[in-house]
């Protein structure tokens, strides 16, 4: 029986506690979780949370729930500027911790985070929840078999509309303190997939792009915005593949889009993310006359998918995907194999967005290993 | 407090449950549920699967769920062969009934269900879980809206490939006491969209094929098949709207499909299940040079698809799907205005299956509501 | 050098003057071919015509055509009701014919020109051109070597929207004496597909329905329709395999959809030829865990796509197909092997045609063989 | 009546021929045309041809079809290392040019033939046939008029797999004489819709990549590759517009993919000439709960669409586009506006190509106006 403490109940806080209700049922052999304690921004939202979610205690302030010895993980979906003192504060509880991303804009602070892992031995695991999709790890099992031979070029786009629209006022995510724009937002996760699928990012040339360099403000006054909506960025892999990873948070028309397209040796692979029960897969080996990409979709064959869904081609949605990642975490826990994005390599990650800025910055390459980002 | 009692804990069963923990996560405003009662074949498999889905008292006996006073909603979820026996003893011991469609494989049966419900005057709905996806709805509220106009002519196909592959071997599925075979399995959704969207069946003209008219047995030899695994039907609603409704369950390569084509004298719709969080709109309410079908991603804007996920194009899964069907449930319960196929509309349903075997068998048209199923 | 004769000159006059020009620059083997003559409804319209097609001389009356010494091929695409007479007298004067689909409106007619084509030993095709895109072409090779084992089940849709604005006046397509409706205008282009890739239909059952019942006349008043926009037909092969074929030609949205989908014991395809240079495979042989429809891309391995392009997924047009269909009426004449639906075919066409119209009218299955139309 | 001399008779030498054969055929207002005079490598190819093609007249030399009276307009398919030298000769001997992309493989070549084309007065066009297709000319249009309001940003994406076999042996296009790679194949083509929908590019970042950096030779060697098949370039149009262009020749998969995403303000385009019969188009304008990608199909409402076919969605094909072409030659002949890539919009996107090799070889941004190219 695993106690869970959950800090935040938006988007993601709501999303990590349906994960927490469903993991056993789907998956029979994760163990029994028991939600011990909410903690919101205020006693009367965390209640109502904890009501609704089915958390036993609420608090208004979250480190009651660190500091509940009934919990033994937490859950941390607060905005990003709170992860690293609730993290770390976690970890030196004792707890593991499930914190989304990204880890924190600073990146000393994201480095703090990293360090406190280590030094607590506890499990502490980042929600980049792409990379668990039946349809990702599919890719993953594909590559490793040589199925497209070997992998040279790698293109991944990153776009949704939420920032398209040039009439909506300004606010925190213009200003420069909110971070660089795209390349937080929305390349993190493109990074999380290369992460998992091809290995490390060793050089970087980004160009950025703000489709509306100002915009009004509620005061009825005009604002310069700080922030970037497009991050367009060539790169080297560590292993001498190339690639482009391309975000736009400006995007009309784009609601979900991650789109990867893999070119190997033997063929290549396409997967878009708004149809993320889908994968694209070219091969060679085909008859000459019969090439051509499959449309494979999601089934038993891809795990986790069979945990969810007997039959094959009925879908998983995206909430799946984090309940996927909540087994993960216990698996990880349970000291077994898992497919997670933990503090360090979150770390490389951010790392990683630090170099694509100066590259833009100064108009020019960076090397990612070295890059010591001062205060980004 | 609402009281949950779980007969059978299979695909469908697996799939009430996850609906049932995360039901009220998910809608906020849905009422508390406690999982109090779960029956199954024998008492082993009851206790293993109590303890994966979180319900307190596992029995090997479904009457212990529908006698437990604790319980108020039984969910009926065990082969079709048993469904009128429980649903009917569950209403009559004043609990409401949630029971996955068909209803029997026996007219008379369902027949005695729907008595059972209209004498119990407790909740009796049927899983015809199609009928809830955001964009069945939002489909429902462009209809009504007269967004295409008047509709003039209906396409359903359902089609999967469980049954395709020639080499497996004889089983139940292939007797004929086991239903017609598509017509059964898969006609019902179709009937249920057209049932909730356009209304209901008047005349249909039916054949049916049987793609491997043998089947090797497990001991070696070989067996006619006795069900058709493809049903094409043309029909007429009683709107006057012509249509067809093409069921195929050895269709190789389809593996959810459900595909609807609706035209109006303005515009026409698109929509199939594979791709369930899109839908395809036409209107000639657009500019001549620009009209084309529009791919419409689910988004907030189609209920309940933000209480799920508040960003669009995110996607939903299969089994969010049963989750909604749940709240509508729950809502039904409560009083109010709920989407749902209940027994009395579910008896039509059948009964308009059974004019379509008959209309096979007898090579004509048959009027569905003159159909009196002997012992369909 | 062989001398060509054009009667008509509009959409499909065009396209037959296209494939004359341009036949032997595309296959480079075929033989030198000549325009000769070209005839229109008046002698001021032939002659714009000839000058823009590159016609040597031009007639206000066909006779002239068909009586040209220097014509050895005439083309026929005047409206339906001319082509027995021209088909007739042009077979009489010793000419080949290549004329447009459908044959006639009055089967008698279509019975008499194949009557002359028989008589007559000269080459005399219809053109039906969808069966000559190199995706059909490949569909027939996978299935003649058994891609996707014995096919058992067959659905062909053809859909258009010409006819779907209730605004639109009454004309003469919707009078009796112009024919069925869809089943004249559409229904023949997949009998044409049938007949080329699997063989003969056997028995029918049909339905049809008029959209719109009544029209505004030019005059200001209302008129009934007296023709129906959609038939939906239930049909079995010769060979036994099951089908439906759907056609409306009031479906917004469609423009030039002719969707095939083919199930087979070992696969599945599926095609539609809005977009004629893919087609959809679906093999069993694939491995279970990358099993998926392939879009294969027109290419030069699918003949004759690259007398056309050498490179592969450039794409072939609609006027395309008809210079495919001209090559095979020239290697037709030459005595070599060709694909071309001949009038003794087309006439099986038309009398499945009105066997469907009869099974509409009397409410039951209809033997095509057994169909001898009075004055249909 | 205007004569036609045609210089090389391969891929493009067949497509010019077939443009000739069909442009008065196809648009009724094109003037006569005469095809007088094919020139190939030798008198045999050249005579067998001139018969196939249906010109009247064939040589061994090129000359003797530039020093042709009766010829008025040249078509130039030959390799693009004799371009410069073919076209500046058939412009001097007041010919007409209409030739193949690229210009020329040296900058200093294609100088001469910009010059030669100003100083002759003739018409000088390039064969950038991409930019005709009546797809991209509605995606012109709408641009024009704000349909998606103001662009700022853009995505062009290139990619075919003629070089994407590892076991394909070394030949002439491996070598640097014959240019960069990816960039002189497939950048150009991308930039000529960017000429043509949005204006000129400023600056350039570009890296550029080799899939096999060494290739066997055909006498048992191997030898090392020195052109790239993968350029990827960031950049920003004197406009403003940030974008990306990216191009790959080994991209298994890929045919004939040339996508284009456009994002405005308002709405956005996206485009992919595999199925360039179709356009995808979103807008703010429609109904936020009916937004979504509109697949427009070409129809007569998308000039010169009509031209071929009057029925809409029945496509145009690859070769359509060259006949597109040759009428706007033929029309900025006759002094009339037209849609062409001249010699002198040739030299700008050649500079804009030899910018970006500069960017990667000295891995900086590059202006384009400042590009002078000594020797590339």
């Amino acid at each position: 029986m695993v106690g869970i403490g959950l800090i935040g109940s938006g988007f993601m806080g709501k999303c990590h506690a349906l994960a927490w209700t469903s993991v056993r049922a789907v998956f029979g052999d994760a163990p029994e979780v028991r939600l011990v304690h909410l903690g919101e921004a205020n006693t009367a939202l965390a209640d109502t949370r904890a009501r609704e979610f089915g958390f036993a205690r609420a608090s208004g302030d979250w480190r009651a729930v660190v500091d509940d010895p009934d919990v033994d993980i937490v859950s941390i979906t607060a905005p990003n500027r709170f992860h690293a003192e609730m993290a770390i504060a976690a970890l030196e509880a004792g707890k593991h911790v499930w914190c989304e991303k990204p880890m924190a804009p600073e990146f000393a602070a994201a480095e703090r985070m990293a360090a406190a892992a280590q030094a607590s031995g506890k499990v502490a695991a980042l929600g980049y929840n792409y990379v668990q999709s039946p349809s990702i790890r599919h890719i993953g099992a594909l590559l490793a078999e040589g199925a497209i031979g070997a992998v040279n070029h790698l293109r991944i786009e990153m776009d949704e509309d939420f920032m398209a629209d040039p009439d909506a006022p300004f606010f925190w995510k213009h200003e420069a303190s909110s971070g660089y724009g795209a390349l937080d937002d929305f390349a993190v996760h493109p990074l999380s997939l290369i992460e998992t699928l091809f290995g490390r990012v060793a050089r970087v040339m980004c160009d950025m792009a703000m489709p509306y360099p100002e915009r009004r403000t509620a005061e009825g006054g005009r604002r310069a915005v700080e922030t970037y909506d497009v991050a367009s960025t060539l790169l080297r892999l560590e292993n001498g593949v190339s690639g482009t990873l391309l975000a736009n948070r400006s995007a009309w028309g784009r609601k979900g889009r991650l789109q990867l397209q893999i070119f190997g040796s033997k063929g290549s692979i396409v997967f878009d993310q708004e149809r993320f029960n889908e994968l694209k897969l070219y091969v060679t080996s085909d008859r000459p006359t019969e090439q051509g990409y499959r449309t494979i979709l999601s089934s038993p064959h891809h795990e986790p998918y069979g945990s969810f869904v007997p039959a094959p081609g009925h879908g998983l949605g995206f909430n799946d995907l984090k309940t996927i990642e909540c087994r993960e975490v216990l698996a990880r826990i349970e000291g077994r194999q898992a497919r997670l994005i933990d503090f360090a390599s979150g770390l490389e990650i951010e790392r990683t967005v630090h170099a694509m800025a100066r590259s833009f910055r100064e108009g020019r390459w960076v090397d990612v290993r070295q890059e010591r980002p001062r205060n980004g």
